[in-house]
């Protein structure tokens, strides 16, 4: 089977390259901090000292880093001229959706296909093959790459057309609805404990009725658990990151979202109380302690 | 079979009064405009004259009206003597919590047991039994009315223990959730069409996934179709109604619900600017007119 490029084994990284492994795929690994891949060279990946290192003529590459910064310093030239014409870059990060516009006609130049497909999961989501995909970009690499996505992290790939930043646009609306949730079950238990009725019953009867989704059932779970730091699977820093994409994009774009805004100033709140261990589900402290509540 | 008074044969008790006779009770039927309920009589209903002339001695009435204002005028010292020691009142309205409990403490003074059991269901879903009802009162009281609740509309009851107010706190916190829903994905949908992605895709994908739940699956639909006019079954004057009730009782319990502000704003504009017909998923209009959307 095809040896891929795995460029990022943070959280969400990690457990993707494993399941890549465990489908009998070649992994060739690099991470900034190469410490944190040590456990996967045990696994069979082979560990590498640069972007490009991970890569071959015409082959595929997987990225999944922290922000914008960091995509845009790993899919430069190198990258993008060891990769050659055939070649794809499958570009798993949640950036900007101008930041894949501006790198797919970069890669375009020499030959390369830039495809988006930012990840829907939890790490522990994405271990089980249970995230969602969504992809933008040229249909042959899209059709090319869709079996990694399933053996990585995907039971589910939505495509959203031949522009890369399409992907990028969905991602950031399905992190803001998120955030969006986040507040209304907090507003809504706040005011549950503040008339003393029961939180737990609330959100019994909302998540297995109206909102009996995954995003209310565990999120609305954490809160009334007030399970808001520890081993933050998606911290609130990275959090607060999409959120200002989210603002940055309706800006451009000319969208007045004040919900965005209320949840961004939420989560800055957060940071602002030095709570750097913080899941991003701590935005719900918010409406808790405004309303005088632990 | 029991006779049970039923008041109130609105767009939502139309259809329950018509499934309680369909499941052998006789219904003894006051509606303010009598025109309204004359076909109930077809199908077996008794009409009467005033809220009291429904009921009988240690029995049962159902109502199920607009506001505060028309509980409280129905919900008088007629009705609760002509129910007597043993009777029961089902208060299925939308009203506030505080409402609740005054209209409790009158009852009982009486013998008559006050239950709050608030609807949570389109009339559509009502007539299929698939509601779901939230109480709370007295345990025995709760106990006897159970399969009335469930041959009227109701797949699922949640019981909020006894105090009378707590369901109604329960009614409102959905019914703001649903709002909050709507205006999540309208700033969605917007940001979507703004940024060239097709919303319906944007729909598909967050409705068949994280938020595959009744909730954004059919108010979603009706937002990317701009089913705003028409035929409301839940109309947006009687939406506003319940969003004054949740910052009402929020601003009592001092529970600072900025969410709530929000969405209360943008059903205010849609009345504001007379589209009598509305149905409440119009809130949604506010963000797409804002972002210059039609």
């Amino acid at each position: 089977m095809e040896t891929i490029g795995f460029i990022g084994t943070g959280n969400l990284g990690y457990p993707i390259v494993e399941n890549l492994l465990k489908a009998g795929y070649g992994v060739s690994v690099y991470n900034r901090t190469r410490e944190k891949a040590l456990p996967l060279q045990q696994l069979g990946a082979v560990l590498v000292n640069s972007p490009a290192e991970a890569v071959v003529q015409g082959g595929i590459v997987m990225s999944l880093v922290s922000d914008d910064k960091a995509i845009i310093a790993i899919a430069g030239d190198a990258l993008v001229k060891a990769l050659g014409a055939g070649g794809i870059h499958v570009s798993m990060s949640t950036i900007s959706p101008d930041t894949s516009r501006i790198l797919a006609a970069h890669h375009l130049e020499e030959g390369v296909q830039y495809v988006a497909a930012p990840v829907f999961a939890r790490p522990e989501a994405a271990a089980a093959k249970v995230g969602t995909a969504v992809i933008s970009g040229n249909d042959a690499a899209k059709a090319r790459i869709r079996p990694l996505l399933e053996a990585g992290f995907a039971k589910n790939i939505f495509d959203l057309g031949d522009d890369a930043g399409s992907a990028n646009v969905l991602k950031l609306i399905g992190n803001f609805m998120i955030a969006g949730a986040i507040e209304m079950m907090a507003e809504s238990f706040a005011l549950a404990e503040k008339n003393k009725v029961d939180p737990r019953v609330v959100y019994e009867m909302l998540t297995t009725t109206l909102f009996a989704s995954p995003i209310f059932r565990n999120y609305g779970a954490m809160i009334v658990d007030r399970k808001f730091t520890g081993d933050p699977s998606f911290s609130a820093a990275l959090g607060l990151k999409d959120l200002n994409l989210v603002l940055e994009t309706a800006a451009r774009s000319y969208t007045p979202m004040p919900l965005a805004q209320l949840v961004q100033s939420r989560l800055t709140t957060v940071l602002a109380k030095d709570t750097k261990d913080a899941d991003w589900i701590a935005l719900a402290m918010g409406a808790l302690e405004d309303a005088g509540l632990k």
